[in-house]
């Protein structure tokens, strides 16, 4: 057992872990830290009590809040309730928002967390939904938006980057445009949250689910949902809350609305640490030093024989994932040899989001996605691109 | 900063903590080692990728579901779905599984996670809901839930033991009523997962919603629900699962329809501790140990003028929950003065069931709830009954 984990100690130290699209890993140290401690000393339940630790727990979703808030450019803290993860998220604005009859617009480079509710409710209470095809790297012009609208459009839904193709939509534009109509705006920032610059008031954005593990480097088990003060959803969860317990109805007061049950006060305390770490890096560093990294995977990648890299071009703007075929090579054989033979973890398959992989011409095959993160080195890069090189020339 | 800190610490080690209906702490010291290890070492996205790490996150949700399965008598651990927390599972039981017109029988002593859903349905679809009004010490008799039947009764919903009276309610009796009737038998174990014997099979349980982060001695974020393989439940989140991206529909294949998104799995990491910390202790051996504690402080309070204990009469079977009412005290201020002079921290107030507290008599001023864990010891209970004792001086 001890020797096993030593091994699986050295065997850490040598990873390169090029799957940050999935979860961000390594996390700060402070991270980690900040969970230890919230689970040592502010244990209780936050919102459920008033002695001296509960008090402490409350005020970790409190000030993380404040910092989400922060970053998002979202006015009231308390528009922001926690989830479990993004696809929580994203249930609570689809389905909290929708009636029989109401016509939805999405891309065809949607998440199944996207892409599912929006079937289940076709099914379930009628609603239609319009599929905007971005062109074949995932680009998408606003005005695609504008010619799907109908006189019962009621929500668009947009990922912010392509979590295949890494391809970055124009929300701003399309906040401009739903502005005003009556129309609301959900964006999916599952691949942007502390990775791309959010305002959510200057974009027009008026629900935004974010994941807390990835771009915002906090644990597993966090995420949540901004809703602007004129968005009212009916809640998701029902339940208790710890305020206006009388009453038989879910309180209107937010964040309590949207919030039942025990939250991860652990997990968020976490959360915190890592938004406060991307606060003093910035984002914009962070954007610019994965888009470099991106840039110099893809130039390696683009010299391989018989390599497709998906998505923008290369000098173009994307986010840190970049996904590739190679002719002839089954993407989950090189993922198995990249991850077995030279300890680089990447992700193969279809990634939750067959509409992108038809968008891509990749339907059939699936990708092999790398996708960097705020630690990724230059190096780990070209050991990567020496890696996939040197596994190619067996396809050629 | 520092000085705050150590202030904090010396705090935390006279603490006595009686807020374990709420969330249980301290946990064992290996739950902490456990998400330490996961986020240090195996931090990957669980059922996401087919690298190492991954593979290890997956083992994580694996080995936990099989834990569980051993102390709730589950068959097959796939049958067991992740949560946020029992609100969720409990929404997900009770959403995913009425239809317009269907009779539900729950009880007057639910939590808000159990009503607020049921009462959300009931306008928004059309069911009826019978509360079955148990003694005023929150003990229920079988025969009432026969009586409450009629020929759309679909579903009988019931809390294994108050949150507020500590009572424990006739599962197994009420399953041999359900049983083969046509009728699902959920039942909220909030209070009783690892602190009561649990089979899901013999008690005839259809849908069992547990916390991770009480009795199971995990980390928050952390819960979850079984569904009896002959139950089939629309999902309440519609999602990515890892698995089958490329259908439109959330996929059949358990666990998967029910744990859509990314799952905290640095917290079920701490849970698989904490129930394998349960399973060594024995259930048993930890609920003896909490009676006995509940009857200690039973006795002591019983002594104290004008001091009112809800629920179970002494020597009566009961959880580790001692609720009680000082004649002429506002309980807030009692909790308060608990906490601020004696470092004693329990919940007061409402405690998310105003329903229970209708069935206790105390409507109007809710309660001060002291409750024990699998750490409390004796001295601390006989602190805490001095401390009441001598605040209570003050009020007669």
């Amino acid at each position: 057992m001890q020797v096993h984990e030593k091994g699986q100690g050295r065997q850490q130290e040598q990873l390169i872990y090029l799957d940050h699209a999935a979860t961000s890993w390594p996390k700060p140290p402070e991270v980690l830290e900040a969970v230890i401690e919230a689970m040592q000393r502010d244990g209780a339940n936050p919102g459920r009590g008033s002695h001296a630790m509960a008090v402490r727990a409350s005020r970790i979703l409190f000030d993380t809040r404040k910092v989400l808030a922060k970053l998002l450019r979202v006015k009231n803290p308390n528009d922001i309730a926690f989830a479990l993860n993004t696809t929580m998220a994203l249930n609570t604005a689809i389905k909290g928002s929708l009636k029989p009859g109401d016509h939805v617009i999405a891309t065809a480079v949607e998440h199944n967390s996207v892409r599912r509710p929006l079937e289940y409710l076709k099914k379930s209470i009628g609603i239609h939904v319009t599929y905007v095809e971005p062109n074949e790297a995932g680009e998408l012009d606003a005005k695609q938006i504008v010619d799907a609208i109908t006189s019962s459009t009621k929500l668009v839904v947009v990922n912010h980057s392509s979590n295949l193709l890494g391809s970055i939509l124009p929300v701003s534009d399309i906040g401009e445009i739903t502005r005003g109509q009556g129309i609301k705006l959900l964006v999916d920032a599952a691949q942007t949250a502390g990775l791309l610059e959010i305002d959510v008031e200057q974009m027009g954005i008026d629900m935004l689910a974010f994941p807390g593990h990835k771009g915002l480097l906090g644990p597993q088990g966090t995420g949540g949902l901004y809703i602007h003060p004129d968005v009212e959803l009916e809640p998701l969860l029902h339940g208790g809350t710890g305020s206006q317990s009388e009453a038989i109805e879910q309180p209107t007061v937010r964040p309590d609305r949207y919030e039942a049950g025990t939250q991860n006060a652990v997990g968020i305390s976490g959360l915190r640490a890592g938004v406060k770490h991307i606060l003093h890096e910035t984002v914009q560093k962070i954007h610019t030093s994965e888009w470099m990294l991106t840039q110099q995977m893809m130039e390696g990648l683009l010299s391989v024989n018989g390599l497709r890299v998906l998505g923008p071009a290369l000098g173009k703007p994307r986010t840190g994932i970049v996904s590739f075929v190679i002719e002839g090579a089954d993407p989950s054989e090189i993922g198995f040899i990249l991850d077995q033979h030279y300890q680089i973890a990447v992700r193969t398959g279809f990634h939750c989001t067959p509409l992108a992989h038809g968008t891509a011409g990749t339907t059939e095959t699936g990708a092999i996605r790398a996708s960097v993160g705020c630690f990724t080195t230059t190096d780990e890069v070209e050991t990567f691109i020496a890696a996939v090189k040197e596994i190619s020339q067996h396809y050629s």
